[in-house]
């Protein structure tokens, strides 16, 4: 609270559909603003604001108060954190070398590899107690093994590469038209053999309004998919709280759905969602034989098949089918434009035309026709035309790399092999030391392995998620599994 | 449909809460996919993208159909339509032009003005029966008397700007976290005076979920907005559709809110939304009284106080008060950053910082939460910069202009004086004379005076918004005046 004002509580009766009850009302006696009535506070997602936040000196005026449940920055979303501070010196001067020289010395530390250091207890200590700026030295690696590094992500080098597709008389996109927007959502209708596309800020929406509009067609709100559906997982049930949507979930949340779970649904759905390749089970596809089964029982059920294909750009090696092949057995597909082909943000919904027209309404209503979204469109062309075409090259150095890992001790490559070029390493280690280590050797030989170790089933075995890219194939195979063996002996 | 592929339709009966019916499937023989049950199709958004699909081949295997009665593009959106056609000599002759040059040129037509020439009938019939790419026009005008010329948003520029707002190791804003976008938004935050502020993809987003959180709060599901609210007006009812909010209209919809009003209102309000300065008024204000008796009206009576600020920025030198001052009148405040400050989209919805922790978890649920929203983060920060500095100077500008046009015939100023940087030109003249008027000297005189001349309530008079920025101010008034002088004899 600013000086000069006081916050007091007082008690009032809310007015409301359901009753009237007591709640309490902050007021400050300067600002005479109502400020809230005390329920609880969310997670805030966004590496550690809340923290930072409650070290400045509060805006003037404002007549507020912080929720005491506010909880610092989800686990999910901290890489953002703390890039004002200052760097400590050896990381400074590691920013301020180039690709080559880092590469040198990369090569140098290959040839008289350093063991882990027996540091002095108190220097481990101060290391551990300290929070090491993980995005700052991700910034520092020139190399990474995952396959959107850093690098693709930085607003620098995005914007230089949008620059080279635009001309003076390149127009904005507006209101969600324009032949930019419309270009991007045409070529993605026909890469997917569908009437139409349309482009979404993210695809928690599209998938949602896909779903509704699904729904009010059967006249029915129940929709099923896979317990660990992005909807149930990531979304707060947005599906639920704003389309009233019931979510059936099938299956069995560590393995893919067979035909046998939707055999065993005794209800009315309006829709059945699949995601291929599924994202938390390591990118696993089902077989085609078993998918086309799949879609069978719901053409003959009349469910309208939509389909999570956020990374379905990684599917056509492994069933050696096309994208429109795949995408033909769904009434409905997203697709991402930012996992994979590396755009800032984005994603479209393609279908038959009708319900594309329903889903620019539903768009509108969500708040998610931006005024303009040219810099997503630009960078998801560059995609197109730079990734997509060499995912069977990244599929082929992907079964090469799991190999290479899966002879590794303590190390499971999940699914082994690989359907996608994504693999999941599960490492029989602590997830804090793997965590320590990945930032040692980030440190150390500059190439980035990553820091987010998940929890699994097995508290003794932590996961890394690693997608297979451009990044990936700038470092040899052999010197990939060397650098996951010093990870291994680093956190032993 | 492909060739080999035969669509057939049959009656299904489609299982339902409420019962069943019989519904129409429409199947293609070839993909086997169901693509619809015969709703109504929606108005398309988004320039002539129906027209132009309809022209095309259809994709391969799509099983779809289009709906009959999905219309061409809406009015209010079609700039960006046809911007690939190939271009009228004399156009691209002036597209080729620089700056200077067109200046040069418009001086002379000063010093000699052309006359409307009298055209030889074939010529103007196939002048206005030809669309003319309006787009296209606009981009080869290098002056603009509206404030947000479209330069501002061309991307090369915007992205030029950018370009300088960041370094190698500005890292990309992920999931909502991340220092670039939490120091803009701690920036806001600021000059509003408030706790705390968070991104948006849109206003329709902010402003419902601002909407929903009051009415959670209040247990009560009615806000109350003036007759022309946005979220009445342009959102398809979101609130409504998404939230379960019932909207109780105030006041009528030509005039502003008054204190009788809302005095008027016989019935449990969570909240009250006003909006700072009334867009659909010619952004009109109310006295600073007025206003005051407003909020202490929702004080009273315990009702939410939410202020659609998208052009709020624009407020200050009419009430000569602070930004903070207005705002701290509201418990939440939205306001835009591509109006006005000229980024690409985005907003920011401020306010007491529990109430911004309900809105992150909202923002995902709507799906408002993209990957990266760097883009339009950084041109915002140039708004803030070099943008809001000059408002006063705008304003100065708004009211000199506005008396030179209200000397003008046929033509009135709302509001006489503006109150804001941004005025509503009303001109007796038929709606499409107008266009072709203005299409005319932007072809002749390279300046862009606007292609939306809106319907009155009075079928003669049609509506040009003006907002007042840095490109009006690159026109000296007198020649700003004497373009109207030209637009109203030519369409006389």
């Amino acid at each position: 609270m600013s000086s000069g004002s006081t916050l007091s509580i007082r008690w009032t009766r809310a007015a409301s559909t359901a009753g009237s009850s007591l709640v309490p009302v902050w007021r400050s006696d300067r600002c005479r603003t109502r400020v809230g009535t005390g329920e609880a506070g969310y997670t805030s997602y966004g590496g550690g604001r809340v923290d930072r936040d409650l070290r400045r000196p509060l805006p003037r005026c404002t007549g507020g108060r912080r929720s005491a449940q506010a909880a610092p920055g989800g686990a999910a979303d901290d890489r953002g954190a703390g890039c004002a501070r200052p760097l400590a010196a050896p990381l400074r001067l590691a920013q301020g070398l180039r690709h080559r020289r880092l590469r040198r010395r990369h090569l140098r530390s290959r040839l008289h590899p350093r063991r882990p250091r027996v540091r002095p207890l108190a220097q481990g200590l101060a290391r551990s107690l300290a929070v090491r700026d993980a995005d700052a030295l991700a910034a520092s690696c020139r190399l990474s093994v995952s396959g959107l590094g850093r690098q693709t992500r930085d607003p620098s080098s995005v914007l230089a590469h949008l620059a080279e597709r635009v001309s003076e008389r390149t127009p904005s996109d507006r209101y969600g038209g324009g032949e930019l927007v419309e270009r991007l959502e045409r070529r993605v209708a026909e890469l997917l053999g569908k009437n139409a596309a349309l482009f979404f800020p993210t695809g928690t929406m599209a998938q949602q309004i896909a779903l509704r509009i699904w729904a009010d067609r059967a006249r029915l709100s129940t929709v099923a998919f896979h317990a660990r559906c992005h909807l149930e997982r990531h979304e707060h049930k947005g599906y639920e709280e704003l389309h009233g949507l019931r979510g059936l979930l099938l299956g069995a949340p560590d393995r893919l759905l067979t035909l046998d779970d939707l055999e065993a649904i005794a209800e009315p759905v309006a829709a059945l969602l699949l995601e291929l390749p599924q994202r938390e089970l390591g990118g696993r596809l089902p077989e085609w034989d078993e998918l086309v089964a799949q879609t069978e029982w719901a053409r003959r059920r009349d469910v309208a098949l939509h389909l999570d294909g956020a990374r379905l750009w990684l599917c056509p090696p492994y069933y050696g089918r096309g994208l429109d092949e795949i995408a033909a057995l769904f009434d409905t597909v997203y697709v991402s434009l930012y996992k994979d082909l590396g755009a800032p943000g984005g994603c479209l919904l393609a279908g038959p035309a009708d319900v594309i027209d329903e889903a620019r309404v539903w768009r509108i209503r969500h708040g998610g026709r931006v005024f303009s979204v040219w810099p997503y469109v630009l960078a998801a062309e560059r995609g197109l035309d730079e990734v997509l075409p060499r995912m069977v090259e990244y599929f082929g150095r992907a079964r090469e790399l799991a190999a290479g890992l899966a002879a590794l001790d303590d190390l499971d490559v999940v699914p082994d092999p690989p359907q996608t070029p994504f693999l999941h390493l599960y490492l029989r280690r602590n997830g804090e030391k793997l965590r320590e280590a990945a930032l040692d050797i980030a440190e150390e030989r500059g190439v980035w392995l990553g820091e987010r170790f998940a929890v699994t089933p097995l508290p003794a075995v932590h996961m890394l998620e690693l997608p297979i890219g451009a990044s990936t194939l700038e470092l040899p195979v052999a010197e990939i599994v060397a650098l996951f063996g010093e990870l291994l002996e680093r956190s032993a």
